[in-house]
């Protein structure tokens, strides 16, 4: 596996693959890997492609008060993870390599980057659509693979490739859980003991309400109850809890064709997200 | 030269181009071509690349009041003078084809793109930065050529590739006058003659000021002060006189470094703009 953090170095290495013939995948992350990162790698693989990682904790899609300082970092154990899973280059910037400059230019996806996470966090899909696009035009990826976990984004990066005619193809990998259900995370190291246990709730209290539509329950609201209901037995703090649909995140008054059911919920300062895709 | 308006298409012509070791060039217009265009063409010709011109009066940049329906066209015409300066492939999709969905996502390039031309016309850059990333990613091209007529969108868009890091060289081709010294311009078909002979005072009057910071005037208020004098002996209506920095468009104090000199002024409802760059 190569590695480098300068953006020239990338496109030399990338050009020289292609000139092999070879396709680009590209596997953005924020790094602190878990199988969560793996199976996008695994994704990738299967798409017989030279495989660019990179790992990057962008500081523009984290808001003032948010973890960008904390936020887990281990760039070796990382670079042994992703040699292993089979990627071919590593990119590791720094902030300055990627922000040598006052940013001016920026990528946003309306309607989309202000609901669920962007409700909470403002800014932060401005960050995200900014620095996938930079990523995107470093590496001229044939396909990039995103994590479904981050449902909103993946719609996001998505809407903002085909909006903008980026020659990429976005694809959505599952979610990779532990074994009790919980979504794998890098930010689920910051959990105690009680309230990992706790965080379970989340995927327990998602299925439930799949099943509930599947069983023929048809008002968003009452799923949305449903699941309050389930996590407000912890310690959790409800962020938000809302059914939408699965293409757009468009309101769904009445269940009537694939919705995605989304959560966001604070444990003390960490924030954990998860969601099922269900068809009615 | 070949034609089409299919995205698809482009692409496929351009990757054959592209296999056969061309260098790829593109010269973004609004098509009703006038020797400013065909400048651009011939600096794309010193590159000796294979040279695409798009043609897309772009509905995302015009004001709800601005003239996107009256702009003037005439694709056969625009045809003929591509072919002759040169033009490789000339893309000319129709609106449904660059935007078949409703646009969420747009690039914006903060700061710059509320001053000057994006005061008088809120949006404008925005609908300037988005078709040409659009346009970027269709392309792909190595270099893109932009008249410095339009000076404010060539640093503009410098930026946004830029920032964004896209693969692109930005060239800016120099205005191209008429004998009389106005500035080639599509739009300089609105004005009546009695306009057209007044029109003259933007050049004439960007050219005492130029002389007279040539000559020692260190003040931006009085470079403007004696452009709007020029200007209100005549018909016209100012919309703006600004002394900037060339390299960014900040405000300047007291001219001691290369600035721009930008005007916009309407003949009836006609808007004609120019400027000068100017080293102290």
């Amino acid at each position: 596996m190569q590695r480098t953090g300068q953006i020239a170095e990338v496109r030399q290495i990338i050009q020289q693959a292609r000139s092999l013939g070879q396709k680009i995948a590209l596997v953005p992350t924020m790094g602190y890997l878990h199988e969560g990162h793996l199976a996008l790698v695994a994704a990738a693989q299967r798409a017989e492609a030279f495989i660019v990682m990179s790992i990057f904790v962008n500081p523009l899609q984290f808001g003032p008060n948010e973890d960008f300082e904390r936020y887990p970092r281990d760039l070796e154990r990382d670079a042994h993870l992703a040699a292993g899973a089979g990627v071919d280059l590593l990119f590791h910037p720094d902030v300055k390599e990627m922000y040598p400059e006052v940013v001016e230019a920026t990528v946003r996806v309306e309607t989309m980057e202000n609901l669920l996470c962007g409700a909470s966090r403002p800014g932060h899909f401005r960050g995200v659509a900014t620095v996938v696009s930079k990523l995107l035009h470093i590496v001229q990826p044939d396909q990039a693979f995103f994590g479904l976990k981050d449902y909103q984004q993946y719609l996001i990066i998505k809407k903002m490739a085909r909006d903008l005619n980026f020659p990429v193809e976005i694809i959505g990998v599952p979610i990779v859980r532990e074994s009790d259900g919980l979504a794998k995370s890098s930010r689920n190291v910051y959990l105690s003991p009680q309230e990992r246990a706790e965080a379970v709730v989340l995927y327990q209290s998602l299925s439930l309400a799949a099943a509930a539509i599947r069983e023929g329950e048809r008002d968003p609201r009452k799923i949305e109850a449903l699941i309050r209901q389930k996590i407000s037995e912890t310690s959790g703090r409800i962020d938000y809890v809302e059914v939408r649909n699965a293409a757009d995140l468009a309101a769904v008054e009445r269940i009537e064709q694939t919705v995605v059911i989304a959560v966001a919920v604070y444990f003390k300062t960490t924030r954990l997200i998860d969601n099922l895709v269900v068809q009615a």
